[in-house]
């Protein structure tokens, strides 16, 4: 059985661009499988489900932000662990069968994708109404049909649904990349970095500065610490923290050790390594 | 000239709910005028360039998070003052014009909405697909043609559009509610929560330990943390804080002065109090 690898479908999203690189990291003696999944929560939860051993998902854009989804999922489906985190270059294109630029009245992508072109948008299509849609390769649906219809999504979408590329790159930022994580059940407790996130008791002041404190106390750097709502009332966070040394360091355990004192809840998701991948050329 | 108050239109939205609440505490001389902008950004940006001189713009939500084009816009465009923080309760309807849910094959609102009521629409509507939106509003658009079509929205927007509810509540967590600035131009320092933002030096290890603890030190509790990307590079963010004190206090003033040494940039945005409003019931 080849190993088969969940990512958000249809096939042409970053995501999956993420995937085919996560595959080609396996080294496996079978190809592995790719199986797109409509959603972000679908493609963990296979994993969650044993239907798929990994997935592949989005974590944090450089220029938007934290995918709120995919923490959540994290949190709520027990027993997921981060294999690998992968950092991939995010470089937009505007997609159309329109013969100009002048003749595009709609643009199409995911809201994330639009966001991350608002400027470019604004110079060279003040006038167009931009439309939200699931994915950046789902926008490409409209285009044959409709010659004043755009979409943003990647080169590499335009070539596998045989569309034409009008501008590129259209994204305002040019060190826009997104972080993946590749998650599955197995143990992972070897890498640099490692992350975790707690809750805290309800009412405590000074609550987050005192579980911040166990890995300050030790020289632990922090990458990164994302707040998500608990979902139980405003004001009530789970805290998502990113450390730069691995789970086999004696200090990381004994933070971790500490820090069970004063968080509610606390999850472990592992250690594991970066890579920063470079996107293979689309050649026309 | 009556007051101006910006937010997200069109006229029906959750937003406007809030700019209504906000034109109700000013208890001025003339009623407030409300003016629908198609973004966010453009709401805030009207404050700014003074073509308004309120805005009522959504900064959290309980169940879904931050709402990062408000903080990033307040960040990027200087001289923005908090001047009231507002807690409205969300409650969603189905709206549509068919007869029975059965019927129902598609379901449009603003991607915020279709989250929190995912775990309803996974129940009753299993098949249908769901399809984004600007806005709660903009998804009615689409029902008066279609009556397989359906849209999640407040029940006061169902009225303003003579729309038929045909499920209430839809939202999945009772609990759900969302806080809303009120941002002008004019200096905001009386109330009992300050709000502000900073930047970090890059590659100081242990650099927002250093920041946060000029709070802990005086005993200040922060309600809130939020990280966004600095936008010039993957794992370079601003720190969004809110302290429950006021910006008149002796040790804010001394916290603030010393979290100057820490940060790169820092950015106060006033101090404000905080309104829980109840929404007028819905008569049919």
């Amino acid at each position: 059985m080849p190993l088969s690898i969940a990512h958000l479908g249809p096939s042409g999203t970053y995501t999956e661009m993420a995937a085919l690189v996560c595959a080609e990291l396996l080294d496996a003696a079978e190809p592995a499988q790719l199986c797109p999944y409509p959603s972000i929560v679908q493609a963990i939860a296979s994993v969650a489900e044993q239907q798929s051993q990994l997935a592949v998902v989005p974590v944090e854009n450089s220029i938007e932000g934290g995918v709120g989804v995919t923490l959540d999922t994290v949190w709520q489906l027990n027993r997921l662990q981060i294999q690998q985190a992968l950092v991939l270059p995010i470089s937009h294109a505007l997609i159309s069968c329109a013969e100009t630029i002048e003749q595009i009245q709609t643009v199409y992508s995911h809201p994330q994708a639009l966001a991350q072109c608002q400027g470019w948008l604004t110079q060279h299509l003040p006038k167009a109404q931009l439309v939200p849609a699931n994915s950046t390769t789902e926008s490409l649906q409209y285009l044959k049909q409709d010659p004043t219809a755009a979409a943003i999504a990647s080169q590499r979408a335009a070539q596998i649904y045989h569309l034409p590329v009008l501008a590129y790159p259209v994204n305002d930022h040019p060190d826009n990349c997104t972080r993946f994580w590749v998650l599955s059940l197995a143990k992972s407790n070897a890498g640099s970095h490692t992350s975790l996130a707690f809750s805290l008791p309800a009412n405590r002041p000074g609550g987050l500065m005192s579980a911040l404190q166990v890995f300050a106390q030790r020289d632990l750097n922090l990458s990164r610490i994302e707040s998500r709502p608990s979902k139980r009332s405003l004001g009530d966070y789970l805290f998502f923290v990113d450390i730069e040394a691995s789970l086999q360091s004696i200090e990381v355990q004994a933070a971790i050790q500490e820090l069970e004192q004063y968080s509610e809840t606390l999850k472990l998701f592992g250690s594991y390594s970066i890579k920063f991948a470079e996107l293979a050329p689309v050649t026309p």
